[in-house]
């Protein structure tokens, strides 16, 4: 029976509406989302125009979303949602941390091959990564896909530069470990950013008088056969925003060493720079899949 | 600082970045809103792929709204997070009890003068509506604003057959109370009928195996200088869902007494009827203004 709800009765009598779900999942996390939501709003003495103002809200969200701007991520990410669901799900083992998948990873980004220059005509300093992936025994895992993405040397992905790259991919590729689990691609160095703020998000970022930046970083998704996937980022240790993350994601166990090299000195791949250039080596571990 | 944040710390982590905030009550919805949505997560140990349905759920939710189709207020309305709001903020008083807005009320909406009939031409058992406004001591409220839409007698609004109607507005219309505070239209009888289901908040309702039914109900919306907005629906007593409203908002204090009349009879504005019809009478009372 559900007429005449008072504040007190309105949200046993919506959790009472799941009573019948046949998924025992799905009651589980409505009448806990039911209960949370409404305390919430009991809390604060939500009035009507913040009701209407956080469904403005959220519709404003929808309808900046796109398959390259996912701005119901970047609200998640900016409320920490993210990060503690990548905690809950990945504790700590013997594997590479895991962090966030942040609101720029695309589908359509190009397969290529190892030691590829992945920057798609993006000027910048030139960056060499090479990658080793092993199982928390040290051996390695071959055939792994590396998803790989990041901004360019002010900031952006490419996805924010459409125009200018014809909406060519461009700081993003797929690989796939060798038979020693090795990966490698050429990039440019990337460059810590503000997280976008001329979004609905952005308006939370400046109401709260917060910081949009997020520490430089290099992103990473793995994927491979019995294993579990792991999500994570590299960052580098004199970043002024590595403690101070926007969006929670930092951790230390994944700051890596950015290495400088001159004019002149051999890059990983035996060409000799006539620029000064960056290389990055880092070994990464996978969590045997669990199911 | 904001690094190697945990499942405990990361709270207050996000939390902290409200401090800054110059907008006190913004500080306050956000660290409870933080909070709660958190202690949800935790609860429910929320898994990644639970996260990214979700995160994909609210982008459809967003990518079907339009000013015609208010899917977050029906996510709103569905989880019952309408009608709490309205209840925190309008205690029974003396006033008219309000309820829901519901997601078919629509800005484009034509001004019509008192005895119009506001059907559209949308075919149905003619209706004739009288109402007066009043304050709390019975006193008659002139020049106030009054919305009202309704479905009609298959439980569509007009913009559920926009194709049919040409996108012209039917069953809706904004008038004003005359010195007397009265005021009165034609239109045609609604009908119950079920919430939007081909939408994303249709698959919680079939998820959940929930009735999508809303007892049939006139929606009234009242702008007066010097009074509270009142949002408000009439339904009535017979109806096979008033108990079991989808969404929460029926209240016996709101059902009218939609009265049959037969053909021959005199309708309220003096025509001799050459078909049954119905009539409603009802008083409404405002709230004078908080502020």
């Amino acid at each position: 029976m559900s007429i005449d709800l008072t504040e007190e009765t309105i949200t046993g009598a919506v959790q009472q509406t799941f009573d019948e779900s046949k998924d025992d999942r799905l009651r589980e996390i409505f009448v806990s989302l039911v209960q949370h939501l409404h305390d919430f709003a009991r809390e604060v003495r939500l009035t009507g125009d913040e009701w209407f103002t956080a469904v403005n809200f959220l519709e404003r969200v929808g309808h900046v979303s796109s398959p390259t701007r996912q701005e119901f991520v970047l609200l998640s990410d900016i409320l920490g949602l993210s990060v503690l669901v990548d905690q809950i799900n990945h504790g700590n083992g013997s594997a590479t941390d895991s962090t966030l998948l942040g609101p720029f990873y695309v589908e359509g980004r190009p397969r290529v091959e190892n030691g590829a220059d992945i920057s798609g005509g993006v000027a910048g300093m030139p960056l060499f990564f090479g990658g080793t992936v092993v199982d928390p025994e040290g051996r390695p895992v071959a055939g792994a896909d590396v998803d790989t993405w990041h901004s360019d040397g002010d900031g952006f992905y490419d996805v924010q530069q459409a125009d200018k790259l014809d909406g060519e991919p461009a700081m993003r590729g797929l690989l796939a470990t060798d038979d020693n689990g090795r990966f490698s691609f050429r990039s440019i160095v990337p460059r810590y950013y503000p997280v976008p703020t001329d979004g609905p998000c952005g308006e939370i970022i400046r109401a709260a008088g917060r910081s949009p930046m997020r520490p430089e970083h290099i992103h990473f998704w793995f994927h491979a056969q019995g294993y579990e996937p792991l999500v994570t980022m590299l960052f580098r240790g004199d970043d002024p925003y590595l403690e101070r993350d926007a969006v929670f994601g930092a951790k230390r166990s994944l700051v890596a060493d950015f290495v400088q090299h001159e004019a002149g000195e051999d890059a990983p791949d035996g060409t000799v720079m006539a620029e000064p250039f960056q290389t990055v080596e880092w070994i990464f571990v996978l969590e045997p899949g669990r199911r």
